[in-house]
């Protein structure tokens, strides 16, 4: 059970609140590489744990992530010129570079030393996998840059994406390690009662906690004492892996290897206490196979993320219920909602910005969500003794991959999966 | 004088309220009929008295009025499948039937006894009137359902819709047994100086409390020794009759009688403190005089009801400040407004969400106003006391009707007007 | 240093606030004469200083400026009927005359003397200058009506007009009389490296403390021993004066004569705590020459006020980026925003409703703003300790003009500018 106070306690990530100060332990996915596609490109506002940003690239290409108002007047650096190594605001001309020094002050006598004496604040960044990293917390603290395989994927192979949602992080996350709400909300073939999700909607969880978070395992009986095992991978503060090297097919309870090998997921990067902003990534597993031509673009559409909404924000939100589709509700799919991520932020934001967990009844299916409560308490106190949070080392996870497969019944799945959950790349 | 506590008092309506607890004793009209068109149509939000629900029609028929979160993990069930006896929860398709009983969880092991100790709220619901009711009070203290003469009219002769207002329920109710304004928002023939209405704008009001709630007789001297005589009825807590049984007319003084005699009224109802859904009835009165053919369309136009908002939400709203026309309101009609309900809406919405009553200066035509007041007051103490609250026994009111009437200076109108009060269907 | 206790001091303006009662000894613009374009037109919503208000013109052409909500019920009289010397209620025939007295009240029986005892909340008002002016103030506290040279410049010679911006009073007043920010962000052309205001973007300050508030002269070394002077005028509580005497010009480091030889100016009026309404004034200095034919409308345009948005709302908002265009804005001017109070609303509204200033660093180029604050701290403290505020008095300010000039290094600019600083209207 989840108590009231232990609710505020997960949710609350501003500055100076217990989860607050344990998420400033990690690095922290801000914005995709592309928003800032070339030098002195326009600045891009970034709001992540409650504090308001402003990304920008400068003429060396570096990026800068600094405190959105200038520390003179407090206009927004947003409106400001990126230009010549520095962003320069538009009230006054004060200029600032990636490390938060003012470098100019044309509003002052040339002999004046006011401008040494200024700094704004400005959060170590990095760049990898295609995302913009920051890191907010203490600066003796500073891990080393998160490592998963599949910021390490060619391009040829990875693609990642970003989704704002209007929900708290933990709500997210919570939504995104369920894996027994697959069968339903993402049942997204009514007709099809042969799928091995449809056949088993039970599926039986198992949890082994690991130094970096957490991996949980899905068995569904799909008959023939064949088990449909889905290995996830948890990392700490909000990073989700599983695997699609197997499909889903119509038949005698089976499937077959997919197409094109792949491991995908997600970053649930807390904007603030109500807004979640949602990495998407996805890459391929086997170094041979690439993505064929059209590949992301048909995966993003058929997920509800592509082409769906305006920049970041889908077209499908609580003001409109979503867009559910009744006829389709009745007749094609489970949610009467197209695209399995869309479905996920309709039945997330669904619950309210902050779901009240004190009123939840919690069942067999929900081990991996009470996991991570507990991680998540764990991880505070952990913080507030003055230790190291789990996840910040990148050698308890480099090398590790989800996985899923169908076993025999009796198999020591563990023991099944082991070489399948070793990276490749 | 309606003191600032007073007003606290008789305006909010969330659970735990005093005034809340005095309205949960009441049947609350929820919804249309006609918005659960069939057996396993799609559900519908319903927000009752502060509390979000949702409510669906099962495959026998009948109506469940649920609350809106799951209680597994709070997923809106408002995005819920409607199926078999039954709405399910999209997310992990957990299933409740009209009674609040979890019927399905195939989420757990078939063996599982988890199913059988989950209930949700579900509040009984009766349908009658096209309208559906719920009662949201202690079980041991529900009344019978109410019963007024227009809920017993044949389909020929009756029609019900309803409005969504911005504004809270005392304020809408205040704003319905008010008779004195009809002369001034409701002038909509401002070159017309003749018809009784406009002739005497400052009627007696004589106020007859009832075990049911109260009378109120508006009577306007209209010449020639003539008065015409309007006596409403009103319902505890919020049901309003008036009837339609004479035509106003320019001319002698007098009026003509109506080509179909009607009665006609409102319920008001709290969706939460400042919001406010606003059933409209109307019926033939007289057996053999049934609705002619469009009678009903054109009167919810004049109204400003029909064909004017999306849904239950009108097109006049305070954001475009009532789409009030200058010209019209200097030239054709007193408000410069369309419609005589859109008229009523315009101007309690403009008071604010929550007019502040101990700011008004209340005159002599303001009786029924603060004879309501008086009662909402003595009912929050009766039902704080224990005691039943007044309205709730339909055999005090099942046989009364309103009514209308020209009478002669110096007859006595109860006894003028008792027979033409009694109803007759 | 602004601490947060000072910051809340200078920006809340409500009934009773140190700061608002302070404002409400002074006359405050209401809304345009124009707005009120004759007798027994449409009534105009106002908001001054937090409260609520209606503004009419009467029959005889008078202007009242009454609460918004009738006494009896409290409806919205923006809703009525100004007829006949009064606005009437459209809720029962309330009516009110532009000093506050109940004049008609039809709903009542004709010897009824309720009337008698019903007034309202009415303020003094006065038109002059193409503006209505109103008084809040203790009646005994009511100063002579503000005087200005604009406001007695013939309608040849003069305009006004008026703009929202949502943001506190005191930013915007801040950001009026903060001369250094022109040369950056109202450098609408980035090509010309020559224009005197390019050369110099550190400007020398200097402020002088006038009874009726203080000038500011900024002084620009444009080469050549020129100095570029701008003197501006400051009236208090929000009354600013600037010159365009002189024209920014390419070439040898001067400038030459204005066309039409122009002062101009704002004042910002609290409409509540986070919104101002920015009158906008220009006037053609030289009896002998007006406004030719266009030239109003160039203006306003070019300073981003004329068909910009829908009456007093701009098209550039906050929530549409203020419709920055960054190609512009590397490419042409150096905020990518069109029109100089484009630019500055821009700037201000980014800062956020009511700027955090105690998390400043105010440079030397900040002195007009820090007299500013000082002032309206002393002003908040003069008129709690019972005196007057500077600027109630016309007499001190009536014969000043703005001007600029440019002046040979060494010259005493308070002599130089002296002869043409003074009134000629």
């Amino acid at each position: 059970m989840t108590t009231r106070e232990e609710n505020e306690l997960i949710t609350r990530v501003g500055p100076g609140t217990p989860m607050g100060n344990a998420l400033r332990r990690y690095w922290m996915p801000a914005l995709l590489a592309s928003e800032l596609p070339g030098p002195d490109c326009p600045p891009v506002r970034v709001k992540l744990l409650g504090e308001e940003l402003v990304a920008f690239r400068d003429t060396a290409g570096r990026v800068g992530l600094i405190e959105e108002f200038c520390p003179h007047r407090l206009a927004s650096l947003f409106l400001g010129r990126n230009e010549e190594h520095g962003l320069r605001c538009v009230y006054h001309g004060w200029k600032f570079d990636v490390a938060g020094a003012c470098v100019d002050m044309p509003n002052e006598p040339a002999a004046s030393s006011f401008k040494d004496r200024i700094h704004t604040t400005a959060y170590p960044v990095e760049e990898k996998g295609g995302v913009v990293w920051a890191y907010m917390g203490p600066p003796e603290k500073k891990p080393e840059l998160p490592d998963q395989e599949w910021m390490r994927a060619p391009a040829t192979h990875s693609f990642v994406s970003v989704t704002h949602e209007f929900a708290n992080f933990v709500q997210t996350v919570e939504g995104g390690i369920d894996t027994a709400h697959s069968s339903f909300l993402h049942n997204n073939n009514l007709s099809d009662k042969t799928g091995f999700r449809q056949i088993a909607t039970a599926p039986r969880l198992e949890v082994v906690k690991t130094p970096y978070g957490f991996q949980y395992a899905s068995l569904r009986d799909i008959g023939n004492d064949d088990i449909y095992l889905r290995l996830y991978t948890f990392v700490m503060p909000f990073h989700q892996m599983r695997a699609s090297q197997i499909q889903a097919s119509a038949g005698e309870g089976g499937g077959r290897r997919a197409a094109v090998p792949t491991n995908a997921g997600h970053m649930w990067v807390p904007i603030d206490d109500e807004n979640t902003l949602v990495f998407n990534w996805m890459y391929a597993t086997d170094p041979e196979i690439p993505f064929p031509e059209g590949h992301v673009e048909k995966a993003e559409t058929n997920l509800g993320r592509g082409q769906t909404g305006e920049g970041r924000i889908r077209h499908r939100l609580r003001a409109n219920d979503w867009l559910v589709d009744r006829e389709m509700q009745r007749t094609e799919n489970f949610s009467g909602i197209f695209g399995v991520n869309s479905q996920d932020l309709a039945v997330q934001e669904s619950m309210g910005a902050i779901v009240p967990r004190w009123r939840e009844h919690l069942g067999s299916t929900d081990l991996a969500v009470i996991a991570y409560r507990g991680i998540l308490m764990d991880t505070i106190k952990s913080v507030q003794a003055g230790n190291d949070p789990p996840g910040v080392d990148p050698d308890t996870y480099r090398k590790v991959r989800a996985s899923d497969m169908v076993i025999k019944r009796g198999t020591d799945w563990r023991q099944a999966v082991a070489q399948a959950t070793v990276a490749q790349i």
